[in-house]
């Protein structure tokens, strides 16, 4: 095996000022590509520390990604100590000057003199091509690691990361070893029950290993499967797979699609259309709708209705409703639901009232007490949540229930237990 | 100066199934409090690979501030190894058993056995209580550096930093620094403006360090200061950030509440309303504004006119402007904005009407170009942005433009100006 470690450099995440989000998404990528990260560390624009950091891992490990360090300016030192280390020159790389100077070119700018700067790399070194930014990336071994060179910019160093260094990764493996992964996203079991449904699942399949990683408010389950032969890996990876969906299939609304875009297909498949009347969740379920791009086609509007007058103004919730039931409750979240419907002469409405808090509950109707609705083709179903959270938790989890229920009807199942949602009231 | 360095534990971190937000927060509380943070670590739940780092860190740093591994289970292993490496035993703190005991009473349950195994400690060490969670942490001296070890959930490990480790560590200077911090969060300069406008404050206010973070949309100022005396510190502060008032005043919306909390706030103080007319935001502006408590006091309701149909017939705009102008233009917006004040009898209405992309753009109307609107009690202001980004960029900028059209006008400001968003176009 492989000893891996991930390096991540720059004052800017030493400090604090941003999270390190490479890492972890490194991290991720390399456990699912069957390599064992050992050990991230972070470290400073400091020489010193760069240089003692560079041989300490060189000496230690096989691989290390590191990030950052590539830049224009005098801070970027990576590139720098890296060759001082292994005692050789830096030389201004042709390809790469060429094709950083056409980057700023198409954009109608001349390049900045210190940005040449980025194009000097160790000689000899293995260039990582850069095709989104503007500084390549760059492998040497240092010790007895590779060590990969890639920018801090997140977007630029996946990107070098899937192209450049993946397939530099698969031949340093001293045996093939393939690997596969599945990961279901789901909505409607706990973590703990999704475990409990799934128990023997790693018995019955040897080889996959089964893993669950709660992302408030859904849950994914993760499948990975490793081996030396591609063909059998797949197939105990579908066979497990398969029997997972038997188990659980109703909770899993992808396999990778947020809701939100699985909701949007479905909507175009059948033609049909989707409005919103809200009311604590203020908005948050439009604008997930509406994060997917050409949600025009199945939406065309919603109501955010704070108040009660808005409730009864915009979506003709019937004052004597409201003066009878109040505004958190079954009553109204079914006539909101109905009366979005209506207004919008959409297919299906999504309603949202109670409270998300954290003043504004009492005995009866506590903070975390809210009501969601959908009204469809044939009838309307309310469900009651009880979520003891703070207020943006709260908002979440009612957006999502919400979702998921036109989930479930636009996919011809059953709505949500309500057993599921008052256990969770707990 | 003392060499302080940051370990965080655990599997789940170390691959990337949750980013490490901890070691951020820690490192930004140590530069806030004057220390210098040298590295981050990540290791799994790994006896071996744990018992080397705390052996390694021990030899080379000052301080460790260490999280993760103190829960309930087997693969808990933080405490074990540190007694392990200090050749002492654990023994059950009875106070921390007593005190977690009476956690479970209080929510009406029994502590489960395992719980136990969290109130076993080193003997002798130093008890950090957890006010709020089940397991105390510990400070012990491996080698030459004060360990703090503490929980991974970051709700319990911020109180007890705060509470716990904070005091303990100012105890460890070995001179008496003070140390002072003021952030202020601004919109509408960009950092490279802002970073011209206040160049030379370093040079004016000795010992004052400024600081600038971009953090999306927004961008952030920071100025701290160190010194050996309180009062001088803080008078230098003080000076500095008037001087930063007065060349970007406009700019400052808070020394740290959300842009929304502060148009709440300002909207409570005048009794006045706010309304929304959103197209490509599709509701996220109206969530922001009742992400805050209380946003019933001034927001009633909200429209989310995602088609031409929706905006003609929910806030009024006419059919002939439409077809003439087109939804993505000035007319519209300004148009959305009065026929939302209008609607709601609100007495402001902010609105937006834009290509978020990636697709439906037009050589004419590009995917990015936006106007906001913002309609008032004596008129109407409408903004272009041509931002080009990706769909929720887009869109959060545009909601940023909105917000702050609404809180330069509830403040008796200019609106932002219009050739700052043509600059921010090209």
């Amino acid at each position: 095996m492989l000893h891996c470690e991930i390096l991540s450099t720059g004052d800017e995440v030493l400090t604090g000022m941003i999270a390190d989000t490479n890492a972890a998404f490194l991290a991720d990528q390399m456990g699912s590509l069957g390599f064992e990260v050992l050990r991230h560390t972070t470290v400073g624009d400091d020489r010193a520390i760069l240089e003692e950091t560079f041989r300490t891992l060189g000496a230690r490990a096989d691989v290390v990604l590191c990030t950052g360090g590539l830049g224009p300016t005098v801070d970027d030192l990576t590139t720098e100590v890296a060759a001082g280390i292994l005692g050789v020159g830096m030389k201004l790389d042709e390809a790469a000057l060429a094709y950083m100077e056409g980057l700023w070119k198409n954009r109608g700018r001349v390049m900045p003199e210190n940005n040449r700067k980025q194009a000097m790399l160790p000689e000899p070194a293995d260039v990582l091509t850069n095709p989104i930014g503007t500084a390549p990336g760059f492998s040497v071994k240092i010790g007895k690691a590779h060590f990969f060179f890639m920018p801090g910019v997140p977007r630029e160093m996946k990107k070098m990361f899937a192209e450049q260094v993946i397939p530099r990764l698969q031949k340093l493996r001293s045996e093939p070893t393939v690997f596969d992964v599945r990961v279901y996203r789901s909505f409607g079991l706990t973590e703990s029950a999704a475990d409990q449904a799934l128990s023997n699942i790693e018995a019955l399949f040897p080889g996959v290993k089964l893993g669950f990683r709660a992302h408030f408010p859904e849950i994914q389950i993760k499948l990975t499967v490793k081996g030396p032969e591609i063909n059998a890996a797949r197939e105990s990876l579908e066979a497990a797979a398969d029997e997972v969906k038997k188990r659980i299939g109703p909770h899993i609304f992808s396999d990778g699609d947020s809701i939100e875009a699985v909701i949007g297909a479905a909507l175009r498949r059948d033609k049909a259309t989707v409005s919103t009347a809200e009311s604590c969740t203020g908005g948050m379920i439009a604008q997930l709708i509406t994060s997917v791009p050409g949600a025009s086609e199945y939406f065309d509007r919603g109501f955010v209705t704070y108040t009660a007058a808005a409730k009864h103004d915009l979506v003709g919730v019937p004052e004597a409703l409201i003066a009878e039931f109040g505004v958190v409750s079954e009553e109204c979240a079914r006539a909101m639901a109905e009366g979005a419907k209506a207004a919008s002469k959409s297919t299906y409405a999504i309603s949202v009232t109670g409270v998300a808090g954290p003043g504004g509950g009492t005995d009866d109707k506590p903070v975390g007490l809210v009501y969601i609705g959908l009204a469809g083709p044939k009838d309307t179903v309310v469900r009651r949540i009880n979520w003891p959270g703070q207020r943006e938790q709260i908002r979440g989890i009612a957006s999502m229930v919400g979702l998921d229920l036109l989930r479930r009807a636009l996919q011809g199942l059953e709505p949500l237990a309500p057993e599921w949602i008052q256990r969770r009231a707990k």
